[in-house]
């Protein structure tokens, strides 16, 4: 139960056409009303929008526009209003401030979302995926974010759930009957379903990598030797995408230089020093850097200069990025300038030829990019765990799980077995938010902008 | 009559909980409707709101809420939705790409208020004063803006055209009974009425100073000998206007350093070499140029230091200050270490006292500040031209009403006499917007965000 009526922004600070301030709480229509010249706002229905002036005392502070929402039909499912004024700074503080005055509390950061959580709109991994949603930046973000938010990913956890429930109340009802050795659950079933968890449980902790990638860009190195083309490449794949973002005027923002968009996964270079090949093996200037980042990628764009290497030299490289143990492309470059010799190496090793000056074949690069970070899971619509929290706390219950298979194994009473099982179904309800402290929640709301 | 539907971000661009897409035009509702999976828009009335997801073929954009608005009770007078989504950039280009591809159109700068202007909505002085509230930084310029949008001036203007009207047809009237001799209009009671109009017209010219001032901070100068404490005076008052900027959360933005905010009035503070008195006179370090300044600005502050300063000094100070034939505060500083001679001098002359160190009586000067900048007109309500285009216009209808009057006196023709008082209607016309070419109101929008 919230006693008190919550205000903010939450429309992006700065000039623009409108801002939207939103208020919620149990005195939201009496508040806004003794402020609002127009229609009685307490007699007006829910989903309707009014035409009016906001006035403090004789002075009119803006015409506005009121959204009026009666809860539990809103988005923090109590009484919500939302006043649409014009963009100006000094307008929306005006308002701000006598809505303060007439008894509004300045609401914190996510503080309307937390609300929403509290009073059962969704639970909390369907909460953090609003805020997930806000940041996304491309269609894989904002698919993983939408699928999270309408719940997909809290069904998983909940189907988990409801199987170890289960399992656990069996448990329990054993210890009433301590005395009569009885065994309503039956320790074989128990170990399969276990297993099945794990299994789940793998699959979905296993996506986090992919998750993470989703959310913070694949990282991918371009490699290769002084003056293969690494540069060009990446410019070339850059000043495409810019072209992109930039098509609908007024949404160009700050471009983080080495991210970049192929069909909606962000991936994120690292540029190397160039490898220099020696007599007899390839070696490379500031050589441990270079292979540290190489090794730390997810990808491997390897060139190779079509126009200056040697056969001999082409081979030697094709070896080295074979040994390196991280998913690759191989990648001609210079097509237009080939040595036929080499071309014809390279094509043998299944590489593919581009010239990054031309940009000529960069479309084939980009589709061999994505599929060789698999996101075969991405596309198929499963669950992708994003969230280092969620990961986290999988791995918990995964640990718990281990610790009731060790138990059944070890013939540990079933007090303890119990206990196990609970303590699994405690890190999956975090999760979700079945199990919450303050803390966790004032950690992850904070997180979230003002007005959401 | 506008045949196609156009839509822009209307919130600021920027990661915020929600961004609003604005869409008007006839194919409005029938565009959203075919990406909207909710309600069915088409058959819902005006003014309400539906929660809904907006969809690319099976893809979910995003969850959104939608505004829905049926002309002519809209912003535009046509039909007009109002998209809520999440504050991404990636929904929010998805979702105007999406609305683009359908068939809708990106929106040009200030093209709603245009439309809203064509169809009647307002008048172009009306217009304009949107994008001054949106622009609006303080009381003063949001004031007068509110009242320019809420009609003042345009009602003022209106008058003053009427009454001119009413006269031009008269002498009109005279040209069809030219062979007769009448005289429909007497040339007395015309003249009467146009030096009424004349001195409306400047009444409204002159209210341009302070419509300047208010918009772009009344230009004040601090003077004073080195070491007054005219920096500390500077930094007092800013550091208190900062305070006042940063009490609410999110609406903190960039302060010019130099403009403080007095009661909802912008004063524009401008630095001054220290001014030095030698044996016999006030002279100036740097003479000239803190001369020209203090004889720019609408006020000057003049500190006197009551610790440092000698009797006979302070003397030639007041005199040279009286002299300068600007409006000014004398300022008696230091007021904690004053000389008690030096503060008797000073209060004999009418001087606030004050210690800028010790932030003793700032309010009081303050005050002061404020009435020395006679804001009669801003605090009556009385409209202030604040528009240079409105005051270039006003002072082109004066000129014109000017040769009317020399016509009256020269006893030139009629026709000559109708042509200046059409003339002078022309240029009240170009205010409003009755008369307007394609260049103005071109020139006119384009200062507008888009999405207003």
């Amino acid at each position: 139960m919230h006693l008190d009526t919550i205000v903010a922004l939450a429309t992006p600070p700065g000039v623009g056409a409108i801002g939207v301030i939103r208020v919620s709480g149990p005195k939201t229509i009496e508040l806004v009303n003794e402020v609002f010249k127009g229609k009685d706002l307490t007699s007006v229905k829910s989903h309707t929008i009014h035409l009016g002036t906001i006035r403090d005392g004789e002075t009119i502070v803006d015409e506005v526009l009121i959204s009026l929402f009666k809860g539990p039909n809103s988005y923090t499912k109590e009484d919500v209003i939302e006043i649409s004024c014009h963009g100006s700074q000094f307008i929306i503080q005006q308002l701000i401030k006598l809505l303060l005055r007439k008894g509004a509390r300045l609401a914190k950061a996510g503080e309307f979302t937390q609300r929403a959580f509290i009073n059962g709109r969704f639970d909390l991994a369907q909460a953090e995926a609003v805020a997930d949603l806000i940041a996304s930046e491309n269609e894989s973000m904002h698919s993983a974010a939408m699928n999270q938010m309408r719940g997909g990913f809290s069904q998983e956890i909940k189907n988990l759930r409801e199987e170890l429930v289960h399992f656990a109340s069996m448990i329990e009802l054993e210890l009433d009957f301590a005395e009569e050795d009885v065994e309503f659950a039956s320790r074989e079933d128990l170990k399969k379903l276990i297993n099945n968890l794990k299994a789940l449980i793998q699959r979905l902790t296993e996506s986090f990598t992919l998750g993470n990638a989703i959310k913070n860009g694949i990282p991918t190195v371009i490699a290769g030797k002084p003056n293969a083309g690494k540069s060009t490449l990446l410019n070339a794949l850059l000043n495409e995408e810019k072209a992109i973002v930039s098509d609908i005027p007024g949404t160009t923002r700050d471009v983080i230089e080495d991210v970049i968009n192929v069909d909606g996964i962000a991936f994120r270079f690292t540029d190397t020093a160039g490898i220099r090949t020696t007599e007899d093996k390839v070696e490379a200037i500031g050589v441990e850097r270079t292979m540290s980042k190489m090794k730390a990628a997810s990808v491997v764009l390897y060139l190779i200069d079509m126009k200056e290497d040697q056969p001999e030299d082409v081979d030697k490289e094709i070896a080295f990025i074979k040994d390196l143990g991280v998913p690759y492309l191989l990648i001609g470059n210079k097509l237009d300038q080939a040595k036929p010799a080499v071309q014809k190496q390279l094509e043998d090793n299944n590489a593919l030829l581009i010239s990054a000056s031309q940009k000529q074949n960069l479309e084939n690069l980009k589709e061999a990019l994505k599929e060789l970070v698999s996101l075969d899971d991405f596309k198929s619509g499963n669950t992708i765990v994003t969230n280092l929290r969620h990961y986290e706390s999988l791995m918990q219950t995964n640990e718990a799980l281990d610790r009731v298979i060790t138990g059944i194994d070890q013939e540990i009473t079933n007090d303890f077995l119990a206990m196990d099982i609970r303590n699994s179904l405690h890190h999956l309800g975090e999760i979700t938010g079945e199990i919450t402290t303050e803390d966790l929640l004032d950690n992850i709301f904070s997180k979230f902008c003002i007005g959401k």
